[in-house]
């Protein structure tokens, strides 16, 4: 087993130099909020060297159409840790989202969302929430692969891999362990989706076991997501897929009253960037008046990233401290409650003044409890014995009797592959399928491996399937994707049919 | 254009005669809450004549797989309308969710789920929260499609159609117009999905053009979802994607407080079921301590749709004022603020005995203040010119050099077909791809029509994709699923790898 590269790396250079950071003052309150924290770091000890690169707007506008040029691309993945203030995308077409383009092509696997409410300074209705959300930042819908395929019917592929679910669901437990944290929430649809959901439930399952230290459960994301709305304080850890940590991270940071004041971290093999959550906010850009503490927030994942944990807690009770004693920014400025309305810059002078305090009422931050360097080991492949037994053909049809597509397919079946049922968006309507069901022009055909006369998903080669699409598209069939039906070590990798 | 067969139908018989309901008593505390139930709306004059079918425990234990025998089959079909108590599934393997079968096979479309919330009587941080969720119910991730293609990577497809997007956006808007709502808020992922979602989002925008009246939002899931949790008493009607859907119905029932108070609508063109959310809790079956509230929201959702709409409003205010007496069921109950605490048949003779009255503080219900009938016309088919223009051929390949594959796949393209790049998760890796792009063994490589030696999209017929098939399996390549590329109306139907 080897460890992830780059952390190992920094672990070997960590006493003996600083590590080199690159960093982005962003667009909008950017530099005023970089500025301030950067500030911070430096007073609070940080052993961070800081390289600048030029990311977002400007970027944008001279001609760069993601963002982002050769030199900042160098030094990013050089130095294997961007910090990043928030930037700018102009309106108008062409310019594409800089941070889909980084955590893409960096394989930035995932994104990391602590969320606490800071109650009675800022509002929540949740005083005692404290959860992180790990999710899988790169597969799921988000592959982005899609198809319209008929005049009704449009569709995108929904991938799971077992790597990418390995690597974030040891990612959430060594996190947990890292930092101290006790439990780890899987957030799955598998009663519905058990073959892709299902597998991110299996690999939750294996996984844990290696953590038996860390309590672990599984929900169902509906349920889940709606317990995680009204009690978050019964999580700690939550793991799950792209799509569902996409929402559950905006329902944490905003029922927590935090989504000025947290910061996010998107991880990968290689490379690391920190930011906060909020955007470049152009309307108060230049007053001063900018609430850091998002930035702040992400500067302290990043020192934890890097080992630093004991400079992370300095700043983040020392941040806490502030706000306890009421100097406020004017986004979280309460009449009554706070001290003091304070402006960026008196914000970070407060928090470096505040250096060595600890909160008294908000819970003391000991990120220096958890227990050693978050490893993920590289995924070995397990390979199974894996078989052809049929195909599923979708044409695009615009009859609306499911009979006479049927008996008319039987009857083009070859000698080797024989039409097992027709589905309509998932449910059976050949043979004996019901009127009630409505039908669209995209019907999937299932061929399957004949043995004899008996249709019972026998071995066949691929030059059937080819043979039968020739033979459907010369018959005046519109044949419009295929997926092949493969078992595993002789168990079913695909779903049966709605009433099959 | 013609309207829904049934409501027509029911709509013709209503001031002649009763509607006939098909009713299952459900298992565990299913028949002591449909009795109170029954109760109820008989006591309240309600037109219905009650046709009672067994479904669940005792069927599925009496050998039908899906809970349902051909008689209960035919009394639905025939009625239309099923009011239904809790069922319970037995443990065990083979045992299909009668819901699912229910839903799918009757194609009830729309699941309509009224979320309010009751305080101080029922505690709720949002005393002011009255949405209603509109879910679409039939396809999406949930259509079941799933494939497993190679040793890493597990597949679903998330199917949405302009069919089942209209009548469920229309659905919402019809929704509101009769029951009196301001505003429709519709919910989808199209800046990720821009084919899929994006559809949902076009259509919600061309339907709401025809309802004036009302007013009409779109915003993103993630965010969404985040301030449906925050601030639900910004929200009115929401019209949403299955899994969406699914994922918000149940925050908004679990932060109203009202997992054990909400009905919900499930419709279908010809036939439509009410029930309560809640399961059929054995633990407590048979004690008389059950809250039959959940049941008496579906009586009353079950009442407006066979338009008795003054009956739904005085069962609805007498449940209400029964709630602000203080007469709880044990769930409900509370030491101090309640009155009595109550059993199930107490709960109901309460319930009648304030017949007549409304609320004093709660909002009074007033259904009967919408306009109109629910109307839904028949899909017609928009047809646009299509042409195929390439192929995206998925590969099982253990190798991980990208640019091995590429090249040899360039080498293999035909005279009409040619390689325009490869992505693995989405992400382009040929050519010019990344070295920090993690690779599966799933290939997604994208063949394009040629002019000359141009790949430019190019019109191509299917027998050249056979073609290209047929050469790659000869030359040892395992082709795992095929997606054919098309234009419509001269726009491009397929979305552009990351990189692209």
């Amino acid at each position: 087993m080897t460890l992830v590269s780059a952390i190992e790396k920094q672990r070997q250079l960590k006493n003996a130099t600083k590590t080199k950071v690159a960093v982005a003052k962003g667009d909008g309150i950017g530099p005023e909020i970089m500025e301030a924290t950067v500030r911070i770091l430096e007073a609070a000890g940080a052993k961070v060297d800081f390289e600048y690169v030029d990311l977002g707007e400007k970027m944008y506008l001279s001609g760069h159409s993601a963002g982002i040029d050769n030199h900042a691309w160098e030094t990013i993945r050089k130095n294997k840790v961007i910090f990043k203030a928030p930037i700018t995308t102009p309106q108008g077409k062409g310019y594409k989202s800089l941070n889909v383009t980084l955590r893409k092509s960096l394989g930035l696997f995932a994104n990391v969302r602590p969320v606490e409410a800071y109650t009675p300074y800022v509002q929540s209705h949740f005083p005692n929430m404290d959860v992180v959300i790990i999710r899988e930042n790169e597969e799921d819908l988000y592959a982005g692969i899609e198809h319209r395929q008929t005049q009704d019917v449009y569709q995108c592929l929904k991938l799971i891999t077992r790597p990418g679910t390995e690597r974030i669901v040891r990612y959430a437990f060594e996190y947990a362990k890292a930092y101290g944290r006790k439990k780890v929430t899987c957030m799955v649809k598998d009663n519905i989706m058990k073959i892709t959901d299902g597998l991110f439930h299996k690999v939750f399952d294996e996984i844990s076991k290696e953590y038996p230290e860390i309590a672990s459960e599984t929900q169902i994301i509906d349920i889940g997501s709606a317990r995680l709305a009204a009690n978050p304080e019964n999580y700690d850890v939550i793991v799950t897929a792209n799509l569902y940590g996409d929402i559950i991270s905006d329902i944490a940071a905003e029922i927590g009253g935090s989504v000025g004041m947290c910061g996010s971290a998107n991880i990968g093999k290689d490379v690391a960037m920190f930011e906060a959550i909020h955007g470049s906010a152009p309307d108060i850009a230049g007053k001063g008046i900018a609430n850091p503490s998002g930035l702040i927030n992400a500067a302290v994942a990043m020192l934890t990233h890097i080992e630093q944990n004991e400079v992370a807690d300095k700043i983040k009770n020392a941040w806490l401290a502030t706000l306890e004693e009421g100097y406020h920014t004017a986004d979280i400025y309460q009449e009554g409650s706070s001290l003091k309305k304070v402006g960026t810059k008196e914000f970070a002078e407060r928090v470096i003044k505040n250096l060595g305090s600890i909160p008294s009422k908000l819970k003391e931050s000991r990120l220096q409890d958890g227990n050693g360097v978050i490893q993920i080991p590289e995924y070995v492949r397990q390979v199974e014995q894996k078989q052809l037994v049929g195909v599923d053909v979708f044409l695009d049809w615009g009859g609306n009797n499911p009979n006479e597509l049927g008996d008319d397919l039987s009857d083009l079946s070859t000698s080797k592959l024989g039409l097992k049922m027709i589905t309509n968006r998932g449910v059976k309507v050949y043979p004996e399928g019901l009127s009630e069901t409505y039908c669209t022009d995209h019907w999937r055909c299932r061929f399957v491996g004949k043995d004899g006369s008996e249709l019972n998903y026998s071995k066949i080669d691929f030059e059937e399937i080819v043979y039968l699409l020739s033979k459907l598209n010369n018959s005046g069939y519109e044949v419009i994707k295929t997926e092949n039906l493969y078992e595993f070590s002789n168990k079913r990798g695909f779903s049966l049919g709605q009433g099959e």
